[in-house]
């Protein structure tokens, strides 16, 4: 069956996920909250088995990544370090009129004439403000309306609801494409002001500046600020990786498109920490060339930041392969050299094609050593790593390869130093320096090291895997008539029940009895879920849109009824709605080997 | 050994945590933030581990109990209803002097002589500050460091820096054991304010009254404001719970102990809503009666509220048990009559014997329907459930049994209302009015449940299990020097780490080889951690301070230098250092086994 138009689709999603617990508005019952979601009984199993499958994935899986897990409310200055206090914000604008607030980047651009004001005066009491105002009118309007709108902004300025109000210095002038005007009733904005995305908050009993605390806009940071210590602790060197799941928060003007973007977020962050090019190049004579397409393999220790950076978009692709998102329907977006953030060496978005527009699922962003220096310098603290490796490398370093290596970051530098407008004596007086103070650094074989960044949203990977899920499928019921179902094609791994357990009628307790036998057996090495309620095709209907890949129904030939079936069970598949005859002892092996 | 005294003791599990990353202040390198701490390597799976179990235990486990997963950041209505915004707060007052602020039951009681002031002047200008003041002096102080301060206040109350105070109406008091001075400086405090201990933010554009919200204090009110979206969606019936993990917040005035009372914590949470009493009696003839002691077995139609909260109590227990916390180091403690909020009818504390002190782990508090009821006077949506078993019983009870549970709901209710002190015979009409209400419900199969709450704290259960593990030991190190080593017990289920995998030797392929096949076996199932590093016994050691159960090392024998012992590998235990030689191929099952 053809799969319904997008809005539907998207209606449809948002249907059953309410209908069956998988996600609800947040505090409904109070008229619900703005950008929050609260995961019902399916979705908080749904969303359990995604973080299990990516901390498996990302940590248990691996030797070269620990974990952390920090507060959401920490230090201040670790939002001045990363910038985000100063840019992390949207830019937005008032209605002069009406006070409501806009984000100016969204606001719908709109064409007609402008009426400006110079200000406005009341004729009888002699009363004048000077102000300029203006009001934007679609083609067509009579300029009445400009001016009584004009005539409200004065009076609410000071010339009062009472007496008359003569307008000063009208000139009107045509306007194309304009987002300077309030959509809704013409009325001129302020000018965009930056507006911190970050939640406050104050942290003891006295609110004020010197307290003040914001909720982390992401997880990343507190990897950042304890990575001496994990470093000191855990026995890892370099090449190696942190990761972090967690609530993130982020104020945002107009959440939207369902839970995709919302102001309370779960994160999984990894932040991959390696040598810098140079110690590499030291080390293994060159970096390696990192091949246009597929996965690198295996990490070598001739790895640069692009080889683990391309190394990380696969493995991510690989992740979401695993959960069942087809390649097809993802997309691997290159940003381009002018997108990137100003410390980004590289930056690869991850798309899913979302019935709502192909979206971002997660970003892979080389950062260099951006963050960590950062750190460093507010701090006041080392964020430097020994490597004796490095060292002696170096140290064995013809001279002529030290001098080769350190011409060409120079010249980087200069480059970069250029780019940005510094002058050609100035950017080589300043490159040098760094140069020398980088190199005798990496001599006694210390750095900071660079980062990778795979950072991946929980919600957004739970919808994802749900429209992916979503299918519908005519059917008849049992009276006969047609009635369309859900069937929720979940992989198992992520799936909220594995396996459901039916006796095929209620009312004979040999079957209730064996039923539950086998449910007891299941449940304890997985999810089960066990009903008796309703007809057999109602129950597999009803797992079928809860996203169960199987179920299992005791009849009367387990029971022995034919012997050579005695013991067997009937096993069935959601997605092909085929059913088997199974032996209850292989049933526990077969179904753990769908799982793993 | 004897174990190390309390202060001493608790000094060292901080700094073992610090040490081996379990637990590090957060935003360390900015000087860390009051109340705040995060987990590390070791820490962060510790904490996995614990949650996995309480929720296995809480839901898996169980039939009739289903997750949830809301947010942090909830409609601020939920927490007027719930009673957080009016009456969460601690008393606190302020210093007169240096406005440094006190939470009013910690101050330190003081005696001495109080020397009061009704205000001061200025003899030269006339200025005047009629304004009372007081200082307390320790016994044997001079009056005259009294006056200082005094004048000191007055200068700041408009006296001015400069020019002679003079202090008027001095006259000095007696008191013992006061609280309304601050120790520091013998000011006089502020009365006593109430400080709301929930974290305040603004959600949307505009920070406004309109826009405030809060984080929560406690995960419990998402389930009460979800309760219908859950019954509905999730095809359960009363009695059932639902359980929640999750952050929560409290902007505590002193945090201390640890991570015991930090002001950004975890809890584990469950609602479990049962029947009223009255609709048991009318189901099953009579409420069950509770034994004093012991777990009261399976569930049973005829559980009244005081069988449930018993089988909460030691359901509880057994859990703190499952993860090798000993009965004989937890108590049970019944809150007094006195000491309930108005609206519990029974609260149980589950109390750990730390070395700070025995403090609460866990609350089982029996709520009634009082949170129900709350949100659906708040909200206007219907809390209540429609039961056809109830309706049934109640249509077949008879008229003198319904009249005779109806006279004593009365009287119960008159009684309760007299202790309020209300007057008789309106206490009397309101228990009739009531009573006619809730049986008019009662009879159409309608009720608000009430609820069983067990709440619990991930971070004091993960303490707990840490101060219960640790043990140290004298040993002498490979130079023939005592050592003092740590020894960290903690259960298989929650240690971080399950199995460690050696080779005897590092430099020996073979060795290599077989170590990281065994290894790679092993991390499949569970995690296991590589290490060649060291001694053998340094790397036991290393262990046994991370809390790894399970050591295995490869030899030679397991390659087969004696024959009869190739492909068995020595498995060492944690605790009682004891080795023993294990076939490969029984590894896995052994570990497994002592994981369940």
């Amino acid at each position: 069956m053809a799969e319904p138009k997008t809005n539907e689709l998207m209606e449809k999603i948002v249907s059953l996920c309410k209908r069956r617990g998988f996600i609800y508005q947040s505090s409904e019952i109070y008229g619900g909250i703005n950008g929050f979601w609260d995961y019902g009984p399916l979705g908080a199993e749904l969303k359990r088995n995604v973080r299990e499958c990516w901390w498996r994935w990302m940590v248990h899986r691996r030797e070269d990544v620990v974990g952390l897990d920090a507060t959401i409310i920490m230090h201040p200055n670790i939002w001045k370090a990363s910038g985000h206090v100063d840019t992390f914000s949207d830019p937005m604008c008032d209605c002069l009129l009406t006070k409501k607030r806009f984000r100016a980047d969204q606001i719908e651009p709109q064409s007609g004439i402008v009426h400006h004001y110079t200000g406005a005066r009341n004729p009888l009491t002699g009363r004048e403000i000077q102000e300029p105002y203006a009001v934007l009118l679609a083609p067509g309007k009579p300029p009445e309306s400009a001016r009584k709108t004009a005539v409200q902004f004065y009076r609410e300025r000071g010339l009062g609801k009472e007496g008359p109000v003569e307008l000063l210095g009208e000139r009107t002038e045509k306007v194309e494409n304009s987002q300077r005007f309030n959509p809704e009733n013409g009325s001129l904005l302020t000018e965009p002001r930056p507006f911190n995305l970050m939640f406050k908050t104050y942290v003891g009993p006295v609110a004020d500046e010197e307290n003040v605390a914001y909720l982390r806009p992401e997880t990343a940071q507190a990897i950042f600020a304890q990575f001496k210590n994990v470093l000191e602790t855990s026995r890892m060197k370099v090449p190696f990786g942190i990761a972090q799941m967690g609530k993130a928060f982020r104020n945002e003007v107009t959440p939207r498109n369902f839970t995709f973007r919302s102001r309370e977020f779960e994160q999984m962050e990894l932040e991959f920490f390696i040598k810098p090019d140079e110690a590499i190049e030291a080390q293994a004579g060159a970096v390696a060339q990192v091949g246009a397409s597929g996965h690198p393999g295996e990490p070598q220790p001739n790895w640069g930041w692009q080889a683990w950076h391309k190394y990380w978009v696969e493995e991510r692709i690989r992740f979401y392969e695993s959960l069942g998102l087809p390649r097809t329907r993802l997309e691997e977006y290159w940003q381009k050299p002018e997108e990137l953030a100003h410390y980004a060496k590289a930056t690869v978005d991850i798309l899913y094609q979302f019935p709502f527009g192909t979206q971002e699922l997660e970003g892979i962003a080389a950062r260099g050593d951006f963050d960590l220096s950062q750190h460093q310098k507010h701090s006041g603290k080392s964020m430097e790593v020994f490597d004796e490796e490095v060292r002696t490398a170096w140290k064995n370093l013809p001279e002529e390869k030290r001098a080769a290596m350190q011409r060409r970051w120079v010249e980087e530098k200069v480059a970069a130093l250029l780019k940005k407008g510094v002058g050609e004596a100035d950017a080589r007086a300043q490159a040098e320096l760094a140069a020398q103070q980088y190199f005798d650094k990496l001599a006694r074989g210390s750095y900071i090291p660079h980062v990778i960044e795979p950072s991946a949203g929980v919600d957004r990977l739970v919808l994802a895997l749900i429209c992916n899920a979503y299918h519908e499928e005519e059917a008849v019921d049992e009276k006969g008539k047609k009635e369309t179902r859900v069937i929720l094609r979940l992989h198992p791994r992520v799936a909220p029940i594995k396996v459901a357990v039916f006796p095929l009628l209620k009312n004979k307790p040999e079957l209730v009895a064996k039923a539950r036998e086998v449910y007891q057996m299941l449940r304890s090495e997985m999810v089960a879920f066990y009903d008796e309620a309703g007809s057999i095709g109602r129950r597999y209907a009803r797992q079928d849109e809860a996203g169960t890949p199987f179920c299992v129904t005791i009849d009367f030939d387990t029971l022995g009824e034919t012997p050579e079936l005695k013991d067997t069970v009937t096993l069935r598949h959601r997605d092909t709605a085929e059913q088997e005859r199974v032996r209850i002892a292989e049933l526990l092996p077969r179904l753990q080997a769908a799982l793993r």
